[in-house]
């Protein structure tokens, strides 16, 4: 019961959203007991964001929001996985994502709560 | 002070989301003490969203945002009901439906915080 | 690490956004130790959004999400300042204008977490 989601001040490709929703079907798995089967993911381009007061470079805002506690290690590699895909796929600058995590307590699925 | 978003992958024809709209505003006195009195809602149709890994059917991520606790048994309910709506209104399968719930410790509304 | 996300059921004027934007970058200050060096920003107009299930108002939905945390009375008077400055800049009353507060545990920046 993960969700990521991802949200740049730049466009993104129909075939860079699938390449990224694919290698995040992976990275995911980073997370003890998650899988690409669990997953759902969002993607909103052309956002307007700012960064230290400025807007002139790639900016990505990504929330990876799940069920239950991983823990700070799994955390760390999953932050840098997924920075590293942003970096590669859209040239967005490691300095200029955060990554921000939230565990959930109460995640509901197929009409009721897990 | 709750606050439902709803982001699906389909359009949300604007009839449609009055009638969920109103909807809601009853489904959301399932949570003691809450009502449409102090209901914020926020629609948003057309998004790119992936579940497992594809975005072939409707696919729904609803997130219930509320001051205080309300208690997992009540959030269970409000799961069912929003499911519910969104089949009857948007024929999106539950099995393609999560609802999270964000228990909130600072909320602000008129300037200052409750 | 602050972020801060507006949405709002009325456009915003790139004018307006770029002095929101200023007035935002002084206003986190108020929390203690962060700074416009580290606070992101989202704006987004024109949502979809009811309140009290209405929408033939103006109406504002504010999340403010920091690493670690502030304490209650510094968000405040981040609420106050917030409200302040939306009422000048886009004339929408505190009284359709939520501000919600994250206390995050965990938080990427530049590839690794804090």
């Amino acid at each position: 019961m993960p969700y990521i989601s991802t949200k740049t001040n730049i466009a993104i490709p129909k075939e860079k959203e699938i390449k990224i929703k694919e290698r995040l079907g992976k990275a995911i798995s980073i997370l003890p007991g998650k899988s690409e089967n669990w997953l759902m993911l969002s993607f909103e381009g052309d956002s307007s964001l700012y960064f230290q007061g400025k807007s002139d470079k790639p900016i990505a805002f990504v929330e990876v929001k799940l069920f239950g506690k991983s823990g700070g290690e799994a955390y760390d590699k999953l932050t840098s996985e997924i920075s590293k895909i942003l970096k590669e796929e859209l040239s967005i600058d490691p300095g200029q994502i955060y990554v921000k995590y939230e565990e959930v307590s109460y995640w509901g699925f197929n009409g009721s709560n897990f």
